[in-house]
């Protein structure tokens, strides 16, 4: 029997509850062990519960009972969660988290912490809600070298651009859209910003090059400016737009992260994602690509990715699973001025100017008040001077290669 | 550090050498061990081989090494394999194989021994090639009751109906065009048959019904009778032809399995899945649907496949990891005649038969030689007997119902 406990009943911790309780002897089997929750954490009132003796307000009484060996960490934020996980740790108990926030910022700490105990801090759910992707990306595709991630990492954001795509709405039309199903959030900024995908992709990055990926220093640009125009350009030019989460982890150790709008090709297969999935295209040095699909978010997709956690640190109970990544102090990024790049453009300036300062743009249309075309692939910083040269810039888009 | 030994050293076999040569830094860390190669098995001649020491054509010597940990099998075929299996597992080796062919076959059984002996038989590369499949299916997905398995299973059929559909080649060019790029054998019944599928999609059913499907009770339809007239009407329809491999779990544990050419339609992301590639949609009753999509054959993406299971081993010395299916005497296949589909039909035969036998068909074309249509979802039993009694069938697919 093994005892765990529950912090935070929000939408997932609640959904763990109700996957463990639903599936309780498909998960013992597969643990070859009983789970038994023994507390669920929340500040707030469950007194009506049908098992309102499981709560408690208290984390002392989670920390304190040497039964508990997993914690599944759910509650969101940076505080207290950073605390707790850290404390319960230290105590010798596994840790699961679905909290992306922590992950990205003490994602290296903890793992040493848990390294140090010979226990484990797990955080599937972090990333693509119910995809599997930090399991396959950590233990499927160990004997690759890790190249390039590339992935639809929110599906807030992808469910907007499908709108504007396929339904032809404005963003704000498609926001709205979203939010009154649910999808966004009344203030969308982490969502719309591309603030959620970068936690995403740097917690992929640090996973695959080994050391901590501060996702401060990932340039991150949301999609909030994308217009019906570009999205028809796109179209007329055989791609589609999405919000990519890119890493480039080179042979030399350094790696390269960014989070914005790209023109990806329809024939990719991550252009038939759409509407709230996500994806995640990895490429390996043996494996060549791999992709996983599917919804990145939601009540129980992300919690059933919380509870194959569970069952695998009850499997591994005193036994590491070495998750590790560290805190460098080496400055390891590479400046997106050095990255070879194409840029989609929209200006205001006329075709003899633009092609007096990038002669080997491909002009697509030039009606007189906006000149469309693509420049030829080049350093980001070369092209960024270029295009400030020219001026009148409507959008500038990057474009995929894959 | 912990000493291996390969047994085969064809395509994947000198693919698993090379990945560990390459590599071996990172696979030492990521297992924390060293893993080094003791002996490779072979009855060829490798005499002039930069490594020719390691060679051994007896596999006692292997057997008899109580250094030897884990064992790869990469020989292929039924025998002598499943013998060499057995007495590794029970000399308490633990088993990394790509052989399909075996698992499907004894399965149950090695599983079994490896579980008795607290060793594991690991078979991701069996499926998929290099595609994460078994272990997400056993491990990330453990919360989830599997309810369906839909896959493109076979690189080969794909790449023939791919030409088919996108260079409008007959089935016997896009055969051709195959062999002459090495992706399809000069034998290619195994692939074209579906037989090679129907082993994969038999290994997918059993691990996620947690009981042994039996290939041999698996309905088989390969793609020899697939016509470019089939692929026309299917694209007017806004259908792609795959071949699909498609298994169904029900909450009472009867499995329906089947692989058989059907009309995917086009806005599923198994249409996207083109040329070589792979991918297998799995859905369950948490997560929804995930899809897992790459390469699923060839060298070293399921060289790399076999290594990240020597990973696994090496991580899991005297530890199992209860991966099992059982073999059970009640017969808990259900039969076609009883599962719900709907047909696309080509007949000779003319419209008004039909709609006399049939009269909810939905009329696609009646040009006076053919009569082409789409039955309603019925059962097949029944189905088959009105076809039957219609006559003239040319061509009859099923529909996939996602």
């Amino acid at each position: 029997m093994a005892k765990i406990a529950i912090m935070g009943f929000g939408t997932v911790g609640s959904g763990v509850y109700e996957i463990m309780r639903k599936n309780a002897s498909g998960i013992s089997r597969k643990a070859s062990a009983d789970i038994d929750i023994k507390y669920i954490l929340d500040i707030r009132d469950f007194s009506s519960h049908p098992e309102n003796q499981l709560f408690t307000k208290s984390f002392d009484d989670i920390l304190n009972d040497s039964e508990v060996e997993v914690v599944v960490e759910v509650m969101g934020g940076l505080h207290p969660a950073y605390e707790f996980t850290k404390a319960a740790l230290e105590a010798g108990k596994s840790v699961v988290t679905s909290n992306k926030e922590l992950v990205a910022t003490y994602g290296s700490e903890l793992l040493k912490i848990a390294e140090d105990n010979n226990i484990n801090y797990m955080f599937e759910a972090s990333v693509g809600g119910g995809i599997p992707i930090i399991r396959p990306l950590h233990q499927c595709l160990a004997a690759n070298e890790i190249n390039q991630i590339i992935g639809i990492l929110n599906g807030t954001t992808n469910y907007i651009l499908t709108q504007m795509i396929r339904a032809g709405k404005s963003f704000e039309e498609a926001l709205a859209d979203a939010q009154a199903k649910g999808y966004a959030e009344r203030n969308p900024a982490a969502d719309v910003e591309g603030h959620d995908a970068c936690r995403k992709i740097a917690i992929l990055s640090s996973l695959a090059s080994g050391k901590h990926v501060d996702y401060n220093e990932i340039l991150t640009e949301g999609i909030t400016g994308i217009t019906l125009e570009d999205v028809h350009y796109a179209d007329s030019l055989g791609y589609v737009i999405k919000l990519i989460g890119f890493s480039d982890i080179q042979a030399d150790g350094r790696v390269f992260a960014r989070v914005c709008p790209m023109l990806v090709q329809k024939s990719s297969p991550l252009a038939g994602v759409e509407d709230v999935f996500n994806a995640i295209m990895v490429k390996g040095d043996s494996i060549g690509e791999v992709m996983f699909y599917g919804r990145g978010a939601g009540k129980l997709p992300t919690a059933s990715a919380v509870v194959a956690d569970v069952i695998d640190c009850v499997k591994h109970i005193n036994k590491s699973k070495h998750i590790m990544w560290t805190k460098t102090a080496e400055n390891f990024m590479i400046s997106a001025d050095d990255v070879y790049v194409s840029y989609f453009v929209r200006a205001t300036t006329d075709k003899a100017f633009v092609k007096n300062q990038i002669p080997e743009a491909e002009f697509v249309s030039c009606d007189g008040n906006e000149t469309v075309f693509v420049t030829p692939r080049d350093k980001e910083g070369s092209l960024n001077g270029k295009l400030a040269k020219i001026g009148g810039v409507l959008s500038k888009i990057r474009i995929l290669e894959e």
